[in-house]
């Protein structure tokens, strides 16, 4: 696995440790980490707190500019709608998924937004990794065992 | 024009005032206000500082929950991709717009997002107010005339 996806994805372990949709996002630049985070919804009450958006959040603040140009994201989970226009808001150049949302993805899955004419273009690239995608699905199977 | 795309002008005004591209956004519950924001994006440095999303952060806050079911968006302008995703995410009930963003905006201009079938479904209703575009081509002109 990238190394860069192996650090996202650790992001998302510290999310299943804490009982969040375990998801995780690492921003880069000049292959060097700028920031990384994971999904806290739950712990931060607010639908805004996907692992992308606080990455955005924190490399705005490090960099001191609300334009990541340049910068690469690696993401364990195909974006919604919401991170994807936020990855393109913050001009991010590009961004690498570890796995496909068939329920919420809007890169390949229920949309292609970043095909989509907007004034700036974000490449991306689908990396699968099952790793990323068994995290989700052990996740989702203990909470159900857990209501039983 | 309807009373809270009145307050979500004023909220406009004030980004104007702060030399932010004017756009403000209000969102009511049970026709009471729950929280009402503008465009903050060159004070915050962030590119998540839309009006939009700076309302739901406050609403969630406020509220004490991500999930704003019930609650209806007054937002001066046709959202972009990220705020119709955060709007989507956090459960909105309904959008009401009072300009069209012909570059950016995804509910008519350049895509259809609501359209697209999720697990939440957003209404809208498009109520042009000529206020709220003329307050931005005002603020692009001088923008334009101060650069000369």
């Amino acid at each position: 696995m990238n190394k860069f996806m192996t650090i996202a994805l650790n992001e998302a372990k510290k999310a299943y440790i804490k009982r969040e949709v375990p998801v995780g996002a690492v921003i880069v630049k000049d292959d060097v980490i700028i920031s990384k985070a994971h999904n806290l919804r739950e712990h931060k009450n607010t639908s805004l707190a996907h692992a992308e958006i606080l990455a955005i959040e924190k490399a705005c603040k490090k960099l001191n500019s609300w334009r990541l140009d340049d910068c690469t994201m690696y993401v364990t989970l195909e974006p919604c709608m919401m991170c994807a226009g936020a990855i393109t808001q913050s001009r991010i150049q590009k961004v690498v998924i570890g796995a496909m949302d068939e329920k919420n993805g809007v890169v390949e899955s229920i949309a292609k937004v970043f095909d989509i004419k907007t004034t700036t273009k974000v490449e991306y690239e689908i990396q699968k990794e099952e790793e990323c995608s068994n995290i989700l699905s052990n996740f989702f199977k203990e909470l159900r065992n857990n209501k039983k």
